[in-house]
């Protein structure tokens, strides 16, 4: 049977997703966790490579397993009594054999939390940005629709693994602000934090990071809504902001829209 | 001249405020910040000793210096520089020669912070406690009601420390919903982020921690709120409630009422 796993996880003590030489990867703690529980050797697929640092408010991987010994409603008690506090698994899901996480997923949406504040925030540490100047949203908000459509995004990524063409579709682009644990505006803190969602159809190395450097820039004046429109046409990325830290970004949301067994679990809400 | 700062920490990697022989505390790394960027050696003096992984969402700290080289409107950026990001100093003061953080501090209130939840959510580990079990918010906010007023609080507190008497007044104690960053209320969670706050005028020692656990009892229907009044009043710790983890507790608000110069940082607030 094919099994799909949804989980959380806070990605500050991984090098990511994928499984590294050097240091814990969440892949390899939660195949650790499936391989100790089900007492079988297995691999687990995920829905994308999250950078070192990146965490997940969902995030789905699926595995291949003769009989599970365990039924799956109680799967995520039991795996997460195996896991670290900072994975977490929320549900468990018959799929069809096809089924596989990467590549059945259609829309991914990645959310980049941002707090200006001139002072440091413990209990941001790790979760959100830090940027130490106020901007102004409106001025993002309007910048960030110039990176919606199907266009050439290589001025927003970071050279790596090759790729046969650097268009992608952006769905939606949105700017917003939102509230925080702990977060509370106080004293140092210029407005409360800034929420940057792309979705899109695929994303090129460290583009939403790029996207959210850039929106910065536009934020602060730095660049105008129709330079980044510019600066898009021209692929050229030195004029686009620059590529903001791994800890303010979360994979946040996913559609699955040719596998119904996964609709139950509002992967899109 | 005398000092004072104000300060936010996530307590989870020291072991309290108050320097100890085994581990971090928050007190020696503050104190070496300090004595590293005003070349000199110093005393602070802290509002309280807070417990190993408890949190400070506004601190008090006080040291005397003969001069400080650098403009207090700048010291904390400086010494943030100097301290992981775990702690922040968020302002310094000039007070008073005879201001001392702990005497000088009329009320304090603590936050304490439950997520009932089937599952554990990644992002509240370390920050909330988790309650696997649906709670009655109505019943808990009526049992708090019966912790309010100067009374014995032997029922609620662990021995430690011996203390000349076990009456304390507090002024007020409420539970509420709150959200938090992260936490959605998928799934698993039965419910949104619950927030008890407890305002005295001191406590004993896990007497906050106590009565976050006998309010569990409450809302979950082990104890009635008439029930609450009798423990108090019979002073037997074993009908209370469990004395909570620490890493739900959160010091929260502080009452300056006779020190004017830090009325300008809202610590009640």
């Amino acid at each position: 049977m094919n099994v799909a796993l949804i989980l959380s996880y806070d990605g500050t003590a991984y090098h990511g997703w994928q499984v590294q030489k050097n240091g814990a990867s969440v892949q390899q703690t939660l195949t650790e966790a499936v391989e100790k529980l089900l007492g079988c050797k297995t691999y687990l697929s995920g829905v994308g490579r999250t950078d070192a640092g990146v965490h997940a408010r969902r995030y789905v991987a699926n595995f291949k397993i003769d009989t599970c010994t365990i039924p799956l409603d109680r799967l995520p008690l039991a795996l997460n009594a195996q896991l670290p506090e900072d994975i977490a698994v929320l549900a468990a899901a018959e799929v069809p054999a096809a089924f596989d996480a990467r590549f059945c997923c259609t829309k991914k949406e990645y959310a980049y939390y941002v707090y200006p504040s001139r002072l440091p925030d413990p209990f941001l540490a790790g979760r959100a940005y830090r940027h130490p100047y106020p901007v102004d949203l409106t001025r993002m908000q309007e910048g960030a629709q110039r990176f919606v459509g199907r266009q050439d995004f290589a001025a927003v990524r970071s050279t790596g693994t090759p790729v046969k063409s650097t268009v992608r579709t952006v769905f939606h682009c949105e700017v917003e602000r939102c509230t925080a644990f702990g977060f509370d505006g106080y004293m140092g803190a210029t407005a409360p934090l800034i929420r940057i969602r792309v979705c899109g159809d695929g994303f090129l190395y460290n583009m939403v990071r790029a996207i959210a450097g850039t929106l910065l820039y536009v934020g602060s004046g730095k660049l105008s809504p129709g330079e980044v429109t510019e600066i898009l046409q021209q692929g050229m990325r030195a004029q686009a902001g620059p590529t903001l830290p791994a800890h303010g970004l979360y994979m946040n949301r996913l559609w699955y829209e040719k596998t119904p067994e996964l609709a139950p679990y509002r992967l899109d809400e």
